[in-house]
């Protein structure tokens, strides 16, 4: 019996996985409503930040065999006395807290001596302004903790352009760090699993594609990529989930960048401890899914495969829809494309919003990229669905 | 939304797809603890038999925008009101009945000139007797309606052998028939699925391997097929769907005969229409699996793209196992094979019950079908287990 803290779409795509392994899932959800609480039976609501309603999730009968998560905002102190009083959590609350604090991240993987964007913290507004005469003309400001999906990011030229953040920094508020921005070629992805007896299974790596700080779209393999290149990615993503014990599905966001010799490299970008955006391609793609590892990884199972079932697979995101309810899409994008594979999440259409994701597979990768796209404008009942 | 009558494993196997299409599933489950009603959150307790418990499941808020089944026993009248009172029904009672009464479809599928092995109904012992006289030395009596599994079948050499049954259908018991013992070569199977407004595809034909009247192994698509034997089996599979105007998933098992010039040919041994065993493979090798397509082809949605994802699967039923939970298992057969895809029932061991399967998938058939035998071996507790 797994728990699982939070119930958006990666607690809800956990629900196939655990039926066919016949693993009870028991998740707190926010409201009744949300992604996950429509399809998880045992679905108690609470909050993520509530002491009460995290440890009930854990002791009620039957307790969970373990405690894990589908978003990082959870609280550290009573996950360490959960685990001290004999319920297993994982990812543990010290490997979490990396995902939770960019500053904590950054100082551990420079240790690890992982690569990364050159990066300071920033007491003040003078800090930063010293960083940028290093780095400049611009980079990277960020919130150490509470960001997501380009939330709590900004790129700066000048202190002044986040004067706000440093009143509320001066107020108490949240630490800051600047990182470089990096002249990156593209963006590309590891995702492995690690299980707490040590055993560790790394995916194809994968280009990732942002528009507007959020994946818009994700190949899988990363097309044109150095052999040598991947091999180097999948070892410090796998370096990383034990150097921070990992346990669970671990992300590796990366930036490809052309290094000193001319020789592509790449450069850690973030860190998600749970399935994430980038494996949502595996689900259909590959022969175990992110979800299915996730679940496997925690509960210490044996790991499964992670070869692609097919030449190529192309998961593109639904980010907000003209239409009332995708739903009523679903008759148009299954006709457009036969075998495009839908996944909606149940969720409220708002602008931007993550609401489904499509992913197709082949042969031909520029055939199965503009099937991805074309069922995702679809979905959001774009008017390119005529041209197409 | 669609409403499902019965809770076992066929019910419960559609949670996956109906979580990815966002489609809201309610089951009528037999009791709070069965293989369905353990992942479905909207599971209503009640007989498939009473009236009352199917309407409901219907009619309740929101009303559901089909009725389906994960099994035949459904009564007929109350789903012909259900469609007179404007809810959609699929397949409808008009094809249910089909596979309700094996009287009702060998005479169907006699009128359709669908190729059948000889059969007779009958009335009495001495209609057997002479049927014996016929086809003899041995012949397969079945009763019309309540057999699966292979209950309700038996191979008999003179009418002395179902004198039990012949005296139960002189008490106004079950009608009887007789049909001949086919010299097949092997098994197959056709599943096709059809949608209301008539759209049919069809997955590749599978050898299905049956162990005392139960499938044991189904290999897609079935080794060593003549392409025209193939063309010429799903072209009755989707003859056979529309001559019975049937709607969702349709399973048509075959015998595979050697013809009157030497060349093999196919007869019509049951029919299905629902989900089915020798569907099971789709789940994890195929582009859409039987449990979406029943879902969009009720629902009357578009279907989905049939093709292998790869060159060969192998599912493997686990018929009863010496584990007391299937559960205590799954570390072991994940161990033993990373690539093995487990499914399990929920189901409480009982000898020779169908508790889950276990399908790989792959390029080599010797590896992949050894495989599937030895994860199904691992999961039954059988000592082979050791040996492999």
């Amino acid at each position: 019996m797994v728990a699982v803290v939070g119930g958006g779409q990666l607690a809800r795509m956990m629900v196939p996985a655990a039926t066919a392994l016949g693993v009870h899932l028991r998740v707190l959800v926010e409201a009744p409503t949300t992604s996950a609480a429509q399809v998880v039976r045992d679905a108690p609501v609470g909050a993520a930040a509530d002491d009460d309603a995290v440890r009930g999730l854990v002791t009620a009968a039957p307790a969970a065999d373990v405690l894990t998560f589908e978003h990082e905002h959870v609280p550290n102190a009573l996950l360490e006395a959960l685990v001290a009083e004999g319920h297993p959590v994982h990812p543990g609350a010290h490997a979490l807290v990396h995902a939770q604090d960019k500053i904590v991240m950054r100082r551990r993987l420079t240790a690890l001596g992982v690569p990364c964007p050159r990066w300071t913290e920033l007491p003040d507004a003078a800090a930063l302004d010293a960083f940028l005469a290093e780095v400049g003309p611009a980079a990277v400001v960020k919130t150490a903790r509470g960001g997501y999906d380009g939330k709590g990011v900004r790129v700066v030229r000048s202190s002044g352009d986040v004067a706000d953040w440093f009143a509320a920094l001066a107020d108490g508020g949240v630490p800051l760090l600047a990182e470089e921005r990096v002249p990156f070629t593209r963006e590309l992805a590891v995702l492995v699993a690690r299980r707490p007896s040590g055993e560790v299974r790394a995916w194809p790596v994968v280009e990732s594609v942002q528009r507007h700080g959020v994946c818009s779209e994700v190949v899988a393999p990363a097309p044109d990529l150095d052999p040598g290149l991947a091999r180097e990615a999948t070892a410090l993503a796998v370096s990383v989930a034990e150097g921070l014990d990992v346990t669970g599905v671990l992300a590796v966001e990366l930036f490809e960048v052309p290094g000193a010799d001319g020789a592509p490299t790449v450069l850690v970008n973030e860190l998600a401890m749970r399935p994430h955006n980038s494996g949502h391609w595996t689900i259909d793609g590959s022969v175990t899914s992110q979800f299915e590892q996730h679940l496997r990884a925690v509960l210490d199972l044996p790991l499964g495969e992670t070869r692609a079932r097919e030449r190529w697979s192309v998961m593109a995101n639904v980010l907000g829809s003209s239409h009332a309810d995708l739903a009523d899409a679903l008759g148009a994008v299954t006709a457009h494309d036969a075998g495009a594979k839908v996944h909606l999440y149940g969720k409220d259409v708002r602008p931007g919003r993550k609401l489904g994701h499509v992913t197709v597979t082949g042969d031909d990768l520029d055939d199965v990229r503009a099937r991805a796209r074309t069922a995702a404008a679809v979905l959001r009942g774009d008017s390119t669905e005529e041209d197409a």
